[in-house]
């Protein structure tokens, strides 16, 4: 199942449009070309919407916004969205900054993204907000990250992943727990938007699948982890794993993904 | 006579202004580093005028524009022109919004570039605005490489380099084919970027001899992708290769050039 | 001593503020990692406040500036400053343009960091700045690095670092040579940034040593370029080699720091 999803990705090449952040930009370039899709990087209100159009999927990242950069990317989502294109949001920092806080929730509202990844402290603020908003009270977030993400499902209608020691995927309705990755892996600068990218990519080549692709997202960004951390010598370092991690996505087949995916229905 | 080009650079040690992209930037740079140049990395118009001034080149690329930087680019080239300054000009994804195109319309028209490198796309839409706005007939740029860079070189006046399989160099009257480079180098983000800041870095250092400078970046950084291929190991992928095609070019020799470039007139 | 300050970094893992550049903010906030400390990085003024009061120390490098993160700069520093926590300044081509030269002006006058780290020619840009505009004649800049930096350590207040074949660290009173470190790091772009990173990390998990924090940073990052070069294969180059000292930041213990330091007290 999971296989099929990476496998089409290489067959159909689909086109991404990254508008990530100054500090990951190159890595999530060179990611999405690893697992079989084809970058473009663009970051400007004045192209954001054809740009878009001429992709098959988006990714919207929070990391180092501006507000032009935020416009930018509300006119993007709402764009692709209304071209039925799969859209994932990545929340980088939600919670650092009042400014990041609220452009999160604009673009929860206003683009109602398909795909929503964050680690926890993340999809509790864009909870905690929404629900806010919604006058409920904000003792019922103070959840483990299952919860939490299907509270965030239910809210938005949106496949939700939460990042950490174990991955949850939920739609709402079916949940996942994913075991895969390595504690290593929080010492390489945006394995997380890494992983979104990754995910954009399978979701932009099978829109159908949408839960599926996710899945497959996660298990196969934590297995690229595993894979890259077998492969350290005694003298390499976060750099080198980080070069490791790309490399294991490059080499990622559809039948290594089958037999290393980790993950439980719960 | 490639060699030459390279052994130049590495004794004069140019200063080249680059203004790329938050892509690539730090791959360019070590480009720069690499092949015995300096660069400077400055985007803003506030200081375009007197970074570009400074310096003994300039590389204008296109890629994650902003209408602030596409001015800033204007100036700087504007600049460098009436200073004699080699102008490099990489049209990145010239056709993928009617901003990049008017965008790399102005730069050719505004600054005149030396030297315009792009892929057949990125050159065809560079043509086929140009030829519009002359009232010529869009059906002669259905063309294969070799007519686009002289349709271009012819127009412009600038070295024009096609990059595909097999890359073209023409300032309009010589004619070059280049079967340098590997399939692989595709995989890698930024290698048009990089292949277009090695061509400025020789240029800044061989400004009397810009075809020959320019035919030694596109031989040199080709035979690079190709040393670095060689040196692959099973586990490396896309994200090692990049590093080793930047250590390539830090160790090309004038003589492994001389021996490695696979360029013919036609 | 040295050891000490990078145990106590390891212990306290610092949240850095880090506004750095589109050049080298990839590699910065790797090293930060690697050094066990924890990057946030945000460049836009409208951030700039929540984000340093939530961190524990502050990066400012001047690098790939625009007048909007000149604001976002002065804004961070003074915040970070009546915050009580320690501020490092890169004046990153200081001398480069008017603008830079004002922008790092403003820094020095309005923020007053607690650390300045920069090559001899950028401590002199700010130095025969700051004189100037006492009416100070300039000749007295004309000197050896270690004068420079005293006359602008007594000026400001705060610890200078002079990086150069050997590098100079002083508060105005005590003052070190540095004899770690190795040529070839200068030919990976952006080491003075990871350098003044790694200081602001340490500094940050010790504010009541701030001059050996300075001094455990300056070896301890010129080790790390003594220790990747030895790990150096024929092949490797610059961009192996810019993982190398990222990796060796990650293996470098309290122990090997105290055993490899090279400096004395002049």
């Amino acid at each position: 199942m999971l296989g099929e999803i990476l496998e089409q990705t290489q067959r159909k090449n689909p086109l991404l449009h990254c508008m990530v952040n100054l500090v990951t930009a190159n890595d999530c370039a060179n990611l999405v070309l690893a697992c079989g899709a084809s970058p473009i990087m663009a970051e400007d209100l004045e192209e954001a919407e054809q740009v878009v159009s001429a992709c098959d999927g988006l990714v919207l990242n929070l990391g180092t916004p501006s507000p032009r950069k935020v416009q930018a990317l509300l006119l993007a989502g709402k764009t692709a969205k209304s071209q039925g294109k799969p859209v994932i949001f990545d929340p980088v920092g939600a919670g650092c900054s009042d400014f990041r806080r609220n452009a999160a929730h604009e673009m929860i509202e206003q683009v109602r993204p398909d795909i929503i990844r964050g680690n926890a402290s993340e999809i509790r603020t864009l909870l905690l907000g929404t629900l806010a908003r919604r006058g409920v009270d904000a003792d019922v977030v103070a959840e483990e990250p299952l919860e939490l993400a299907r509270a965030l499902a239910e809210k938005t209608g949106a496949v939700v992943v939460i990042s950490g020691d174990v991955d949850v995927v939920t739609d709402g309705k079916t949940a996942y727990r994913v075991r895969n990755g390595h504690p290593m892996m929080r010492s390489v600068t945006g394995t997380g938007c890494q992983m979104s990218a990754l995910i954009g990519a399978y979701a932009a080549a099978n829109t159908e699948k949408l839960l599926h692709s996710v899945l497959a997202g996660v298990c196969g960004f934590g297995l690229c982890g595993e894979l890259a951390y077998q492969r350290l010598s005694v003298l390499d370092g976060n750099a080198s794993y980080r070069n490791y991690i790309i490399d294991a996505v490059y080499h990622l087949t559809g039948e290594a993904l089958e037999k290393g995916a980790r993950y439980e229905i719960c």
